[in-house]
């Protein structure tokens, strides 16, 4: 079967601590025992990590490649992300940096069932960024987030999602919030033959979050914001491969910030919010963009796109979703810095224009135009 | 209802600028929205985090006490955790240090089912650390595993526990595996009369988690081993809650390095090991011993002990289980250091001994005793 391989970005004083320190990862990521003492045959030839090269960065960092049998992984994304960076994850200076996913492992994870292409075809947005409003605050009754999201339909918005953080809670409980918002986004679809979506939050305990994503697609949404921080990319991975189900996935990064923000630990932003999302098959990749609240720099928030819309990726090409301190003045420069597939958040901006939010959402269509 | 706070060291370089921050993620875990756009009434009175105070810790680093309405956490585990730091997660310069849970989430959220105490009984290990021995490598057949483990229950250990890298590979498929692994722990406690117990690690897709964990339970496994880093810590709470399991649970910390790693972002030690284990529900925590090729101190190391082990904590005190270099060796200064109730995993050290892996068990046990 043909191996996987994964880049690690190791911290080390020279070359060859640099190639002790891959040796270790190609143990601990597999038998996990010293290596005098791993079995001869299919355990030591198959199962064990090998070491395809190593190359020097700066004098402090070198770039490991090692290779994985899919057989260590089994038939679970679960255990294929054990694999990549399980136990290592808890030593300094490992950083997951590239990942190969070679024939076999392509095979088993088809990627994004939407994409780029899906999504167009599902808004009719033929060309040009996507425009995404968020629903909120938390607090607010499903009426009032349902009024938000009528408002900005009308106006325009092709894709309205729930803020992350509306999940179960009195003031708008699941289940009633998607009738009701999902009514409202019909209701302006049918006022302005128009096709925006609508992608709720996916909320409540792991034993329901098939039945409440389904619960959600018969009640009139288009997709579902989810969140692989706190369900896993397993969850991701089964409500995009569900075929009773089939609707688009839009994944928010909450809780996944402290795998990125070390420089020397975690994944890449690339390979976290791209790579990742894209073997578990995420459609929309939403994460913290430029100039915002967030630190991400320009260079990270581009390599994040990269990776996206790679052809050489896994599955289609999919959207990536910049959010934070988004408003229609910075429209320009987003668009010339991710060019024209990308879906634009924009959540407290627009808020602040209170009822007369389908302006925002106009201006903001003007400026991409 | 009795507010929950959330303790986050927020680096910052004056006082000033540290309260602007605290007042920012009081914003950004629950409205999202600026400040004065908030709507007044109960999404200000009640929904808005609240900053309770401020203290300097050092020139650049202040704790801020920011509390939260149970109401913003809804009934979910996932949505709680959500609202401790989802999106600040993805902000430099924020790390919870300290969890205060309030009487509500006290009360929805009983903590460990077995803890220290239940783990005594099952064990009949009345007094003095327990032994857990790993079984592995990766690759050996079911039948391979089962004669370790043989072995080491027949040797004395009061645990067996799959090595966290054992999934649903070929060589040795989860079900095939459980049930030969739990045969012969059973044969071995027959043989003794001891009550060696058997923690298989669980595998497979989001939704097959219960149904493998009832599998393990009726082939005869005496507890879970889990991976919330991985399975997400809403599977921790449900498998620690289903009244038809009833199985102790021990967590396994790959893939929660990057939490932990960078002392500006992320978790404690204490909180990822210890609090928001307790507050999931598990049973024995595992972490990266001191000394070992993890990078953990000595003083990151008992914060996790104590942290599992406060009498003042949510539920019942668990049991921290130091794993990665143990060896009868150094039997004597872990017992120094972490007291009597902790589970000692010994991994590779042990698998050294090949066919008389019993006789480090022994030397285990005679060095605690």
């Amino acid at each position: 079967m043909a191996r996987f391989k994964v880049t690690y970005r190791v911290t080390a004083s020279d070359a060859a601590e640099a190639r002790q320190r891959a040796e270790g990862i190609a143990l601990e990521q597999t038998v996990e025992i010293p290596r005098d003492i791993v079995p001869t045959g299919f355990i030591e030839d198959e199962i064990l990590g090998l070491v395809e090269s190593i190359d020097t960065e700066d004098g402090n960092h070198f770039n490991a490649v090692i290779s994985y049998s899919p057989e260590t992984a089994g038939p679970d994304l679960i255990q294929l992300l054990n694999v990549i960076f399980g136990n290592s994850s808890i030593q300094h200076g490992i950083r997951v940096v590239g990942f190969d996913p070679g024939t076999e492992i392509r095979n088993r994870y088809p990627g994004a069932r939407f994409g780029v292409a899906g999504l167009r075809k599902l808004t009719g947005r033929k060309q040009g960024g996507l425009i995404a409003p968020v629903i909120k605050p938390m607090g607010s009754t499903s009426d009032e987030l349902a009024e938000i999201a009528y408002r900005c339909a009308l106006a325009g918005a092709d894709l309205v999602k729930d803020d992350h953080g509306l999940a179960n809670q009195s003031s708008a409980p699941f289940q009633s919030r998607v009738v009701k918002v999902a009514a409202a986004v019909a209701r302006a679809n049918s006022e302005t033959g128009g096709n925006c979506l609508y992608f709720p939050n996916l909320a409540g305990a792991p034993h329901q979050i098939m039945e409440q994503a389904m619960f959600a697609k018969h009640a009139g949404a288009h997709g579902l914001l989810v969140m692989p921080g706190l369900f896993g990319f397993g969850s991701i991975f089964e409500l995009a491969n569900e075929p009773e189900l089939g609707l688009p996935i839009m994944a928010h990064p909450s809780f996944l910030g402290s795998y990125v923000l070390s420089a020397d630990t975690g994944f890449s932003h690339a390979v976290m919010f791209g790579v990742l999302q894209r073997l578990a098959g995420t459609d929309i990749s939403v994460f913290p963009n430029l100039g915002g609240r967030f630190g991400f720099t320009r260079e990270e928030c581009i390599s994040i796109a990269a990776a996206c819309t790679d052809p050489d990726g896994i599955g289609i090409p999919m959207l990536p979703s910049p959010g934070g301190g988004m408003s229609p003045e910075r429209a320009a420069e987003m668009q010339a810095m991710y060019g024209q597939d990308v879906v634009y958040l924009l959540g407290g901006s627009l808020l602040r224009y209170g009822d007369r939010i389908g302006e925002g959402i106009k201006l903001m269509r003007a400026q991409l135009d």
